[in-house]
């Protein structure tokens, strides 16, 4: 066995406390397979009481985090504070400028800093790992790049964000509407103080990015993904959508186009036979497609001490265990400017929601408005309704350009019989 | 970039035509992900004939695929003969016993040889990597390996024989019974001329003790693995299952039990909620479960040109960047030896379909019989039929342990009202 590999942790928050415990509880474990011990010598946390109920075994305590990146019996810097900016970037970048290899689940800094990172990562020889940034316990990383590597890849998508999982599903499963869903998490601490990152696709977004970046050769690019959250969602999509064969879910989907890779995340109806559609919970899941593996589909959980910690702790031991590899899996140098997609050019069929005053001729003003754009309507639904209420109707279409589409629904908003904003989701047949 | 690194590959049949297909049609991005090209040197075959219509990129001819071992240029030595002895077991032990890398997609060799092969890598610094051999293009030795390298594990069990994957799902779908779908998929080649190391379960025993191995920190132990296969499946079992809401898959199973681990091949019901139920056709999949990530879903094709060659490649891959990892987890010396729980010990719900005469008394004499043995029934099934024909019964118990329903079912099958020997299938709520 070699002599022990020495890391410091920063943040002792969940993915912290659910690291710590894991690098004591399976101690003996970790260093057989990863043939070195793993000795956490430092810790540092914005909350030093948090430190007295964890497992610190011996680790000494540090004030500033960023501190760590300079300690010379620091081997490994595990940044797990969170956030692109402040003392999260200031400690990873310089501790890669130190030759100090980093294990980090901060998607926000890899999102926006990646580039930067596996530059200073590459130019010191120092690792940069990021396994617990996206899907929690999934080892979605370590499959793109090694486990798929072979593969030229055409799409990565998936439900990468366990919170809007977590109230999509409860609305499905309960008949509920999203705020009292929205409400009762946040009593319960599932939710961030600021809910927006969760419920407004910028987490899923950061993810993708990532994810995409792996896929496709390139620096992540979160300035172009196409980011639509879950608010406008009510239960009565979720019940159209049922009627219709479908669940709505969270996506981030990233495929490569003939125009370029289109990254994107927004709800989307699913087939109920996909098996995204039983993805429950706080459950994630990524489908990968490659030109040789065909697809590949992994489920686990998106979130949580134990499944974050859980990836945290395997890029610790690659790195025990002296695996190299490149963090954005090429070169900086051999990484392509990425060419991006439009989103107005994206394919795909529609759901649209439309809340209108029930008069005579309503139908015939909405499909003039979708064919005047060449758009086909493939179903239509209309429930029974009170004589002067606001009536929903739910149409499908065939596929059609998110351009048209948009331009469709524009035409539409304005008919003056329309009481509400017209509301699309796509549909994916994932 | 690196030198190259250059490879023999030995056998040219379905997964060594995709080995080459890959490496010719990505060998711009596999060189870049790798930090070196991949270049094949040699190759060799039982049928030379074969080699013309693959893309060889320049690799000359061998007639004796065992000489590629010695050969001085080659760094990698790729096996896709097959079999666990012969001229593949030569092949390989040559290779690593002369410092040659080997990457294999053979689990009939891994899972009788594994021990020593290891100890033959280990001695001589070479890698042993065979991904392939196990769930086609699903990375499931890389997710164990390194992805969940944190987690004690608690059970792997899955779809990882294709082809009965196959054959109940063409049961299930379109009411068959097995003879004319295996007859059928004779016809189509997708059955080896000796179809028995599928259909009875050798194949998956093979490929769960493997996956034993690498969880649980053992030698592979096939001869502790219990296995029963399809055959006695018919399409009533299939109709009755569904009725009860389940699906019949064949699963391999390995646990930690705690009397040690418990490795099984056999028929299940799995819930038809279960993701495992939608595992259709020629599709793999394998859950994990480990005391931090809890539980991992992972599903891909499970044989095939490409799939099976993408697995090859990564890991061909692997050794191109210098990737380091012992064959079997642990070093050979640290491996346990395993300690096996007994069959006669598994817990579980069970299925049992009987095929009796219509007479008063039959069921109490069942119910008799499973009471004597403490099991208690939990449902009950019954067709219409005409009078005089055998009548087939169906009933499902509480969970009970294999040695109680093994005796339970000897008194049943004495009683002569019993036309047919009754067929218990287990229930595993995966």
């Amino acid at each position: 066995m070699s002599k022990p590999l020495n890391i410091a942790i920063a943040g002792l928050g969940t993915v912290g406390g659910g690291t710590l415990k894991i690098l004591h509880d399976n101690a003996a474990l970790i260093a057989q397979r990863s043939g070195a011990p793993i000795k956490v010598v430092a810790v540092s946390s914005r909350d030093k009481a948090k430190a007295a109920s964890l497992p610190l075994m011996g680790a000494r305590w540090v004030d500033n985090a960023a501190d760590l990146a300079d300690a010379p019996d620091v081997d490994v810097v595990v940044e797990l504070i969170g956030g692109s900016e402040g003392i999260a970037r200031t400690l990873v970048e310089r501790a890669l400028a130190n030759g100090k290899s980093v294990v980090t689940a901060n998607k926000a800094l890899i999102a926006h800093h990646g580039l930067h990172l596996a530059e200073l990562a590459e130019k010191s020889g120092a690792t940069l790992a990021f396994e617990a940034a996206v899907a929690g316990g999934i080892p979605i990383i370590k499959t793109l790049r090694d486990g798929l590597a072979a593969n030229k890849f055409t799409r990565v998508a998936g439900i990468i964000n366990g919170t809007c999982n977590y109230i999509l599903s409860r609305m499905t499963l309960e008949g509920l509407d999203l705020q009292p869903v929205m409400e009762e998490a946040g009593r319960l601490g599932y939710l961030e103080a600021d809910p927006s990152f969760d419920v407004d696709g910028i987490d899923a977004a950061h993810k993708l990015s990532i994810l995409a970046s792996l896929a496709f050769g390139a620096a992540p690019a979160i300035q172009n993904v196409y980011a639509e959250g879950i608010r406008p969602i009510t239960k009565r999509d979720i019940a159209f959508a049922a009627e219709l064969g479908y669940r709505i879910k969270l996506l981030g989907i990233a495929t490569m186009t003939s125009s370029g890779v289109l990254q994107r995340v927004h709800p989307a109806l699913v087939p109920m036979s996909s098996p995204l559609a039983s993805v429950n919970g706080s459950f994630n899941a990524v489908v990968v497609e490659g030109d040789a593996a065909d697809r590949i589909f992994l489920e686990g959980r998106g979130a949580g001490a134990g499944p974050t910690g859980s990836s945290v702790v395997a890029d610790i031991m690659d790195i025990a265990r002296g695996v190299k590899y490149l963090p954005l899996t090429l070169p900086v140098s051999a990484l392509k400017d990425g060419v991006y997609a439009d989103m107005q050019q994206c394919k795909s069929s529609y759901y649209v929601r439309l809340g209108v005053q029930d008069q005579p001729g309503v139908l015939a003003d909405i499909t003039r408005g979708l064919s005047a754009q060449g758009i086909s309507m493939q179903a239509f639904l209309q429930h029974p309704h009170a004589s002067g209420e606001t009536v929903y109707i739910v149409l499908t279409t065939h596929e059609t350009t998110e351009g048209a589409m948009q331009k469709a629904l524009a035409d539409i908003a304005a008919l003056p019989s329309m009481k509400e904003t017209p509301y699309l989701i796509r549909i994916e047949n994932l």
